[in-house]
């Protein structure tokens, strides 16, 4: 399996994603599935992704393909795209371009397509914007209501998103919280696996702020995970007990 | 959907289930999935229930029908068992039989089979037993490596269990604890809905320490859950900020 998030804020767009991929328990390897494409001073595009690892390499290598063939404005790609709605919807065609390749084989083998992405960045002068890619290649967008995505083995750091997350958190908060989520579905699912990859954007900054992989020595992982930990069970510890006199 | 978690400790066992069933989200209603068998001095043994609600509703219903035609030592029951592992043999027979009746059925409309279990109890001067059934029939044990079953919409509640549960816990602690991991998920999914029921047990006393319907408007509940978000952001506040400067 895999975990993805990303959190959209006013101050910018904050990515995460594991690097585990596993068919069955003893193959179990390290891809990555986060890809930017970035051109400074012009654009910023990240894309998540889960699911079956054979689709969304196709998918992500169409893409690469679009923007070798258009690297500038002589035709659709990522580089050439006036907006993420069009970002978006290349993505999703990307998506079905695959289906309809490699779709009829899998579903012979009964072995479902399953495809999911997050994608977000800004292009020129438009707010950035954060989007969830189905398998069927349609999508949501993100809003200050619901300003993150998850995508993949998502409900082990739900609750500390639902409880935490605000579009007006700062980009350090935010990569604190998207890390929180990880630590909490680490713990609990071996099919998600270190190291992560983390994205900062920032916005109108219109380049990458950051982006770095967080592998299990990382110190301030380390620190964040022991010090969660023990804040939990302080917590805890300090939480009216369930009263039992008498029993 | 459901959330059924139990919890055995040196103590005793905690048990606790939601109540929310539903068949689409237009058909949501409110049934009990915790069941007791009781006879003081001589054994208590509680079932919790996750699955297709006609399924469990008939495997309790055979249950029932056992101990009503064997209400003592003149046949098998959950009334006459001598040991917590054929009290779990008699439960697993019971789900198998349920499946002869309503198996070919349901896999004809292509519905699946789906039913789980949480046996825990004590019998006699046998210490008490925890055991999760599968829909197959077949259970496996707890241990104090493992002192806890999930069962229903387990994920979002496992990270605090991961973090905190321990068999040395005391019967007041565990209740917190799994009341908490009850919060959690009732935060993050919609389909495990209150009122809960909890019951705690007492290694030894061959009787219910305290069986409980918890509602929405319960004070203790109201207070776990507001004082464990109030905790959590705070803790989140304190803890180290990841590094953002000069980005």
């Amino acid at each position: 399996m895999t975990y993805c998030v990303a959190l959209k804020l006013h101050e910018g767009i904050v990515f995460a994603a594991d690097t585990r991929t596993n068919a069955g328990v003893d193959n179990v390897a390290c891809f990555r599935k986060m890809h930017c494409w970035e051109r400074p001073g012009d654009r910023v595009l990240v894309l998540l992704s889960a699911g079956n690892l054979a689709v969304t390499q196709s998918v992500v290598s169409i893409l690469n393909e679009q923007v070798a063939e258009h690297p500038v404005g002589d035709g659709p790609s990522l580089a050439t795209v006036s907006n993420m709605f069009h970002a978006a919807r290349l993505v999703g065609n990307a998506i079905r371009e695959v289906r309809s390749l490699d779709g009829p084989s899998l579903e012979a083998a009964k072995s479902p397509f399953s495809a999911s992405f997050i994608l977000g960045g800004q292009i020129h002068d438009e707010p950035p914007r954060l989007f969830n890619l189905y398998s069927e290649g349609n999508f949501i967008e993100s809003s200050d209501d619901t300003p993150f995505f998850q995508i993949g083995e998502h409900k082990y750091g739900k609750p500390i998103l639902d409880r935490v997350a605000r579009p007006t958190m700062s980009l350090s908060d935010a990569a604190k919280l998207l890390l929180l989520s990880f630590d909490s579905t680490l713990r609990s699912n071996l099919s998600v696996g270190m190291p992560l990859d983390l994205l900062l954007y920032r916005t109108d900054a219109l380049a990458v702020a950051l982006s770095k992989r967080i592998d299990k020595d990382d110190p301030y992982f380390q620190r964040l995970s022991t010090g969660w930990s023990e804040s939990l069970r302080s917590a805890f510890a300090r939480i009216g007990g369930f009263e039992t006199d008498g029993l």
